[in-house]
């Protein structure tokens, strides 16, 4: 009964298996090795753009940060969500890798940006000249924190009032297969084609052991990512390592496979829970991660009985973070449920 | 024939096997993994050290720039060797990292920092007051860049003139391994009995995926260590995979036997080096780096036979870089020679 | 009718003669004049603080982002009034110095940070390990940029939730001088008794040409803060003129005189609303500071008649910010008054 | 017998005059006061560059470090002279203000950067592809820390050499007056002629109190430096007083007629150093700065006899550092070559 995020599970076992058949012999180093050449093209198959450039790194905050830097003045800001992973969780990364530059938290309801609060914030910054920090970029999360997820049609709608004050857009991906199976949509669809210029394509929390893709969709800044990654750190030696798992997770659509999965289970989840005295979702639940409100005591006693996860509380009333992975069976859903019951 | 780098060799089986084996179940994650408990305990052991602080990144420009940015203040000045990796193969990660600390290149045959040197640009920084940079810390390299290895006592005769002015001592042991292999010194001799405040030390190049250890023998800065790897993007999620590698790494002395094979190899090497018309080493090569000066047009050759390594000319001289690695064999060493004779 | 700062007026006489009497024969460079260490001995005295140290730059920004930057780590959070300077009017200048601190605001009614507000906030940082950024430091403003004042129990009250926490705490004092005349606290009582560690003790405002007092409580940090300062290109070679400026603002109470006379203008601006058809204050205001709500039309006659000052909307209603200062007199706040009527 | 620098002057009395004179009434704040718009006026004019943008600021080291830093990437190279004062005298400001640039230090007799000295230079950095700094910027300074002088044709071949390589080119001109005087070259040519992009083109140590105009010869970044130089602090909001002091520096030629005397008073003590028993320059010195090698017990001798100028040995010999400024009078220099005497 593991459910306290994604990453606690392992990795599949195809990508375990490249990997251990990336380590026949030598090879280049740093990037240069042939595998890697492969997953560049793959990848811009995959989202149909042939110009795209493709940096592999090894955590999301690291694809995050280095993504933001590449888009957004020291002096400007960053429009995202007010509980975004780069806003809560990256111990200022963002702040580190930009230089400074300031994050402007977006409240809306379920973990989403609105039009309206996305608007009222660009209107709040940037307005008094050089006294101010000026408008940078905006960042938006699919599937968000709260476990809801964005339509092609959202993220453009958001984009769109970006890209009218002259502001790139990110999109940080982490759980970005989970998305694209919530939605139908096309790994186009989601990205370029709603506006997004800068893409963290996640892969460690659905099967990977530690790779994320930074996707640039405009080529032009891809030799300053290059610099950034390596200046930060982020270049591996053994790349090939790297390069072996992005290209395993997406042979065969193994990635959407994974996915499919953590959803799936995610759904089950869902419906296991009308069988929870007193549970009800405190946001839509299309996808893999749920924050169900759950009777008095729920938590405790679940705990007792071995589940793990994060419980919470907010005043009296207390919540719970379900998350299912690629690993995630019937099974342990099962059991969760049972848990949870009285 | 692949004596390009250390780096381009694979990961030895015995690592590769308990990442293998790590990967069953689930696991607590950034760090919190049983195995990382271990591996603390061990390396406490190992150096004679039971205070010291242990943390895992991937590569070791986030150990170097990660263990300077401790011990340096932005406005203070790293006292290393011109050749050392941080000075000119990190892409300015160090002054990324501290926020902007200056490099002061110290000249010295073979890759090393002679005490005169050291004496000499700590004489000439930090004498204007305000106005110029501070004195912050020395960084040594052991194996240094031209392959030659410091003793216990020659570090400890530098440490020794860095605390006379009160500044903290990093060594930067991406080949620690090899160095002390080629010393016949203890881990703790090497490092807190010769001064040595913070350690990188290496595992990627003898034989690891991709980990580094920093070791911090005054734990007093563990804490802010932990919110500048997170904050830099290098706390892995999928840490276990970290503590794993290096817990096999240890393992049974195996990292020690790595560098015995990759060593004997270097020294091989320099022994065939003598069948070899016109070759003499440019610098001491006591470990499995070794620079020969070549005879005109033996790179060439070498290259059209395949042989893999990085081949220099200072004016009209040619010289070459060989790395042997673990997993090199005296096959490997034979083939280079003869693609080296006429 | 020039109301849109105090920062439009130009220096007091006394100021300016003072300038004009240090520019006679040579004087030492960077501080080591004998005015400044005239200026640190009677602002020691001022300040009941034998111990305190006195830094001096010439811009309020300056002294703000030196002063953060001395008690804050670049992973940490400031915790300030979401209206604060340093929050909306620097571009960014604490986070440039801090090397990307995050500023958190704080909402509050007319200004001012609650205890209510500040321990919400401080409950909302911090609390998440490693992930999320740390907490750093308070920094209050007095006057506020509402025109409102602290009362030095408010200050205190506030303090002493950061302490709690381990916090320093910063008061930006740009207009520390109309705080001290509107409240009647002596300057002991409005920082050090109260809490404060660091102050931005403000001249430019109140009748200076250009200087701004750093003053440390704790000295531990004073030669951090000379680094700083030079580093950033705030040490004035030719010191003395910052060192005569503040000599003669505090010489006989020039300072609180000025500030006298400013308060009292804005006082008599308050008293002259009365007559103003449909003004009424927004926020109260005890010193030299005042935003009324105006009727329709207002602003746009003001301004045919000459006034100058920043004219503000809230949807559809208008207010101003006006600003008195140390050299506005009765007779510019009459004209004011009969620009404002119909 | 002041010699220790010639900021150890006060504020020539035209300036002075200008500064009390632009005291009057209220003005503008942040650089938008009708003087600014003036010396912009004047400082197109006189450079003969319609396009130029102009940003003062109160001292040389922010005006180097806000121009290095619009030139210069974070990864990059600053290219300068081994003694250049942004290597040497700044504390690390363009460090800061660029995000940790590496500064290249130049050996080169006599201060002076030379061609062969910059082409080394310029092909030991770069070459190493993502691993290593890259190059970003060339920055002479004129007069050199030496005193010695380039003229045009000088800068315009070692711009020449930066610009093959893409690089933009800053000039140091701290003591631009007393270059321009030595040379006989107008201000065009010794600039943008010459291939200079950014001029720090200073005042302070010329006879004013404290301001240094930033020229930048392509606008194209004139709205980052505004934001660069607010962000840094370095706004002033009684902005007046720095653009006064510009405008009266460059009435009617004030700044040659300054430099003149500064340069005119040099060359006297070059002259009354033939007087000096064991007296020999150690550089050239054309403009107001000296630097001679003085006989065993000279600078003590002088010391005593109340001379004041900095002091130095350089193994057994003794040297001195004289500067000349606008206010040095054939007396004082009189006084200093007697008090070197036995």
């Amino acid at each position: 009964m593991f459910f306290a995020s994604d990453n606690t599970s392992g990795v599949a076992p195809q990508i375990m298996a490249a990997m251990v058949r990336a380590n026949e012999g030598y090879m280049k180093s740093y990037g240069a090795d042939a595998i890697m050449a492969r997953v560049r093209a793959r990848i811009r198959a995959l989202f149909e753009a042939p110009e795209a450039e493709v940096h592999l790194v090894a955590t999301g905050t690291a694809a995050n940060a280095l993504s933001l830097a590449l888009i957004t003045q020291p002096w400007a800001a960053v429009f995202a969500h007010e509980t975004a992973h780069i806003a809560v969780d990256e111990c200022g990364a963002p702040e580190f890798y930009t230089g400074g530059a300031k994050l402007i938290g977006i409240p809306g309801e379920h973990g989403k940006v609105t039009p309206e609060g996305l608007s009222r914030a660009l209107g709040s910054i940037g307005e008094s000249g050089v006294h101010g920090v000026q408008r940078g970029c905006l960042s938006l999360t699919n599937v968000t924190e709260a476990g809801t997820v964005y339509t092609p049609a959202e993220i453009a709608a958001l984009t769109a009032l970006a890209k009218a004050r002259g502001l790139p857009c990110h999109l940080d991906g982490a759980r970005f297969a989970n998305a694209l199976v919530a939605t139908g949509a096309t790994p186009a669809e989601m990205t370029w084609k709603a506006g997004i210029d800068v893409l963290s394509f996640g892969g460690t929390k659905n099967g990977c052991m530690g790779v994320e893709a930074v996707v640039l969709f405009d080529p032009s800044k891809a030799w300053e990512l290059e610099l950034r990654r390596k200046r930060a750190g982020h270049l591996f030696s053994k790349h090939r390592f790297l390069s072996a798992q992005f290209e395993a997770y997406l042979e065969g659509d193994l990635w959407l496979t994974l996915a499919q999965n953590a959803n799936a289970m995610g759904q089950s989840l869902v419906q296991g829970l009308a069988r929870v005295p007193g549970a009800s979702l405190r946001h839509p639940a299309p996808a893999n991660m749920l924050f169900p409100w759950l009777a008095p005591g729920t938590n405790a006693r679940a705990a007792e009985r071995g589940a793990q996860y994060y419980a919470m509380q907010e005043g009296a009333r207390e919540y719970a973070r379900f998350v299912a992975s690629w690993s995630t069976t019937q099974d342990d859903v099962d059991a969760l449920i049972s848990a949870l019951c009285p």
